[in-house]
């Protein structure tokens, strides 16, 4: 076992000693997630800093402003319309799936880097329109996998890439809430699919182990099938109340994985080689208590670690990134994979076929 | 939560206060599991004795006769030709999965109960034949799940079926070994679909999270879809050196499962439902310190309890259900079912399609 990879388990391998003026941020749509996760990551961080808020809703953009001490609250329109671009040199975009194109294709015309939510868009086509984008107008594009710069997702990537497990065989993955019990309201739109994409469960949530499937074992998926179900009422719109779906990776991995926006809240990733296994739970929602557990050899550890905000390594990923120059792996087109995949996963399910992925 | 649910967490619910003879057995297929493990247990149990062993080795079958104190050795002609009926009472077949059949058929005609290693057969059609030589002869007939004879297994369907995860929604599922590793022959049966059946995997471990599910679900499946690869040497005549495969239960649930002779040695099985978890891990091996973690209304349980000899309860069972005149919960056309969805799976897997499961 390679006990270098577990020694000072949360550093930031990305990080250089680089002086660095924080990132303005213009943060667009100011749901729960934005207002109580993001927003106070920005501030807890060091690269970042709050500059602008942006909402639908004036007054709620103003009075998020004023909270985070920022310049400027803007409406979607007066964003668009290119307000107070000299206040932000960055756009975070947590606004529903199917409206991420539009305001990233305005960041891009103004030259601001984007660090968009998951999954980047409700179709394939959409965020290849994104990727090009950023490309066209040279402006650096992230997508918001909170898992790549967790430090346990990271040591995971690290021991299966440097070989502690054999050669990586199954990656088993889950994740699911109780999407109702959180946010009450059957019309939200998660379970609206000309706002959230092609379903409920997979697109949200089954994205996780997908994605960090695909940053472990540093391998891209070329099939999936697909079974998915719905049956309660809010879930009338939706193919997907719960589903499972596998993956077979371009590295010959299999992975079995499952979601649910209508059961219990729970999450499990585990990745079993030749020679060893990794597992982390919960994996894909912090926990006072995550458990990291390894076993190679017959020996079984389990790691107590901090569990770090994900949201604040995330955003200073993003900034030290962006200030700095360099590459940013969860890019546009490797978030483009993940959409198209789950694409797939629902013709999958619904065809009753397993589907090839061409190149994307 | 049932707290009833978890008191004597060692009980036999089956076990009635009869005072009974033992079945004396004949051991059919005297491989390594059947000395190490079945023998042994057969030993220690309550209601059970060895008293003939059966082998294609004369010399085998005699040894292994004396070890156990056995009345008689005896060739498998010698088993056909109705040798020794007098000693025994019942048949345990334990021999490669496609000669499982010739042996029920012979134990059927002499009219002995019959405890048959899972998968029952090779194909269904061959499955089938052995469930109509059974009823045709009277004689009980029973598949040897140990997981179902396994206290943690009933009170988790106790758990389950009582309602306290709420509605079941997902079950994961897992089982891998590395089979050169325990066994270095890279000829050995469970590599030889003649011998073995469609493939390795699934047939051979696959088996355990699918039937545990059925058990503990009291669900049948509908519908499944596979993936599969092989790629390393001795799995040349088998498609699954590993596989995934998902299921649909008839009452809606879904479950994601894996499994892979050719991976570390792991196993865990999860019911998550709409209001709780339930997880046993390693669920599919015998382990000094299982856990059994049950989760619901926000609280997480952890049980330790002390592992059973899992043969032994399983040989207890099957001796004071034949002596009793009881009912057998794992019999013969259960056992179809896990026969028939496995060749389900495997067409699914070549054929890149979702397969239904019709009536069986």
């Amino acid at each position: 076992m390679d006990a270098d990879a577990l020694s000072e388990f949360d550093r930031r391998d990305w990080r250089t000693d680089a002086d660095l003026d924080p990132l303005r941020l213009a943060m667009v749509g100011l749901g729960w997630w934005t207002r109580d996760e993001a927003i106070p990551a920005v501030a807890d961080g060091d690269f970042c800093e709050t500059t602008v808020a942006v909402s639908s809703d004036r007054e709620k953009a103003e009075a998020v402003a004023d909270d985070a001490d920022a310049a400027a609250g803007l409406t979607y329109e007066e964003f668009h319309d290119g307000r107070a671009t000299d206040e932000y040199d960055a756009v975070y975009v947590a606004t529903p799936n199917a409206t991420h194109l539009e305001f990233v294709e305005s960041a891009a015309e103004f030259g601001k880097a984007v660090l968009c939510e998951k999954p980047m868009e409700a179709s394939a086509d959409r965020a290849r329109r994104m990727v090009e984008a950023c490309e066209d107008a040279g402006v650096p594009l992230m997508v918001a996998y909170r898992m790549q710069t967790d430090p346990a997702v990271r040591r995971a990537r690290e021991l299966v890439q440097g070989g502690d497990l054999g050669d990586p065989v199954l990656v088993h993955g889950s994740m699911s809430q109780r999407l109702l019990a959180m946010i009450a309201d059957p019309d939200q739109w998660r379970l609206d699919p000309d706002l959230a994409g092609p379903g409920a469960s997979v697109t949200d949530l089954g994205i996780y182990p997908l994605n960090t499937a695909r940053f472990v074992l540093d391998a891209d998926p070329v099939a999936v099938s697909a079974l998915a179900r719905s049956g309660a009422d809010a879930f009338d719109d939706v193919p997907d109340e719960a589903a499972t779906f596998q993956v077979r990776f371009d590295d010959g991995t299999l992975a079995a994985c499952a979601a649910s926006q209508h059961a219990h809240r729970s999450s499990h990733f585990t990745v079993v080689g030749t020679e060893g296994e990794l597992g982390l739970e919960p994996a894909f929602f912090e926990s006072a208590g995550p458990e990291f557990a390894l076993e190679v050899d017959g020996t079984r550890a389990s790691l107590d670690y901090e569990q770090v905000d994900q949201m604040r390594e995330e955003f200073d990923y993003f900034g030290h990134q962006v200030r700095t120059g360099r590459d940013i792996y969860p890019d546009g087109r490797h978030g483009l994979v993940d959409v198209a995949a789950i694409e797939a996963v629902y013709e999958s399910a619904e065809a009753g076929t397993t589907v090839p992925l061409s190149d994307i």
